[in-house]
């Protein structure tokens, strides 16, 4: 038997969540919003950190059994100076790649369209039209070709956008993504920039003042991705000025304070991080932990791994 | 050479904006953000109403040899009392449906992932997360299957809906479109209900309280139709209590007044009419006004007719 911790309320939860724990893994439960640990702190091998748990990644070190974090996020950034080396990190590759890519595309017509414009005229009982920018016609960049950067395309390429051009560190064919040696050239014909490529210290800052200069006027900068990615200063004097728009789910610094300038931009929306926080989260979460016990349980190699264990 | 009344400030922005005049068409200009009249008046026989130019069809009165009234609107209902019985009515079908079907899922989006309140908090300063429901797994129903309906549906089909049901006046197969007749029945299916059927004396209030009722808690109504299509006390008291959502780019009254409940209930998304009103409609206005304008130089049939002169 492998001891597993599973990001549920209570066995009945997780049998039906999961359509039943495979043969073979003693599932013990903990959830998100609750600060208590399942008693196997001994034997568990495998631990799912329950989605938006602050600070269950800071129990790893006092699992001696630990073999397999797994997390319920795409980025990793935060958990992996918490888990040991001999451990292996897993992400939730996928699982969000709906949700986020969703939001992206609703940043992006929102903006285009005024929705945060007219959500602020409701309060005031204000009908006042303004004309919209559509995303049809418009010349698309995806920054970062994974899950989320397909998923994106894909849910634009009916709205008759004019193009949609990637960009991402290993450049490939079939279907064409530029290496991101390219990225500054090609932002010069770029209507809306998708920012959805990881955090790394190749990819901090890479949308700085000298990329936004690039864009031509009245182009938007959505980031799905993590804040620090974009150049808050360089983005805060391009939308402030009136030339650029921006959507943002991440910003730099997160939260964003509430003295911060970029509240106020007129031409900024923004969004607290909730890109992979909507109900397509569960289902597709459920499925993945659930294939992941199926491989644990077989002695198969597990998915998404990220960080092998030594 | 046949005269014609089109929308654009001058022949020098007609030429650009059509790719040229057709030949045997004489072109006089007149505008949205004018109150100006071209002075062939006694000639014109063609005129296109420049888009939402307020009292435009009340010239047509005074125009003895007009043959054909084209709108850039979809429908016509405000303009058609206004046209002669002699004179043929051409729409813009077609021309707003990137426009429109666009802003339809962005009002979906917007309303299912919060980003009307993110906007309303926005001026606040308060980042405050809001977990969204997400149109992935959702099952979707279309009432009114035009270029418009068929629009959103593309739209809508890569973002992982559980299924799309049409409803339409006329039933088809391939794709299967249901009748009026059952539309009660498949509401209690529906997760999301777009609006875009015509506004007709069968389609008015056709969403009232019983077709509400059907919708199961959490439903969202869209309408990007006409105002009149929805009983608004009925909306009003299903949204107030919590139980549905709405986005509303149309509203019955239009606009809706300052002191209207439904400016402020917490559920419901309000934009002032603007489906039609974005970068979007320029390029495809210009290619109809243009092949409507080759039609009439040949002498051909022309294209959008919904009412034939006597």
């Amino acid at each position: 038997m492998v001891r597993a911790w599973v990001p549920y309320a209570d066995l009945d939860e997780a049998e039906r969540r999961l359509g039943g724990i495979p043969a073979g893994i003693e599932a013990d439960c903990w959830k998100a919003d609750d600060d208590t640990t399942p008693g196997s702190t001994a034997d568990v091998e495998y631990v799912v950190l329950p989605y938006l748990r602050k600070g269950a990644e800071r129990v790893l070190a006092d699992l001696p059994a630990l073999r397999v974090v797994q997390t319920l996020t795409a980025g990793v950034d935060d958990v992996a100076p918490y888990v040991p080396d001999h451990v292996t990190l897993c992400n939730a590759a996928g699982v969000h790649d709906a949700s986020t890519a969703e939001l992206a595309v609703a940043l992006a017509l929102a903006s285009g369209r005024h929705l945060d414009e007219f959500a602020r005229n409701q309060e005031r009982g204000l009908w006042k039209r303004d004309f919209g920018t559509a995303i049809a016609d418009r010349r698309v960049l995806i920054l970062g070709y994974g899950g989320i950067g397909a998923a994106i395309e894909a849910r634009l390429l009916p709205f008759e956008v004019a193009s949609v051009t990637r960009v991402a560190r290993r450049a490939r064919t079939e279907p064409l993504v530029h290496p991101t040696s390219e990225l500054l050239d090609l932002l010069a014909q770029t209507d809306v920039l998708f920012v959805i490529a990881p955090l790394t210290d190749e990819t901090r800052g890479i949308i700085g003042a000298e990329a936004l200069s690039r864009l031509p006027d009245g182009a938007l900068v959505v980031n799905v991705a993590r804040g620090p990615l974009v150049d808050t200063d360089a983005l805060l004097a391009e939308t402030s000025s009136g030339r650029l728009h921006a959507a943002l789910d991440v910003t730099d610094p997160e939260p964003l304070p509430a003295d911060h300038p970029l509240w106020h931009v007129e031409n900024v929306l923004v969004s607290p991080h909730v890109g992979g926080a909507s109900t397509a989260f569960f289902p597709r979460a459920d499925r993945m932990i659930k294939a992941q016990l199926e491989r644990l349980a077989a002695g198969e190699p597990l998915a998404n791994v990220v960080r092998a264990g030594t």
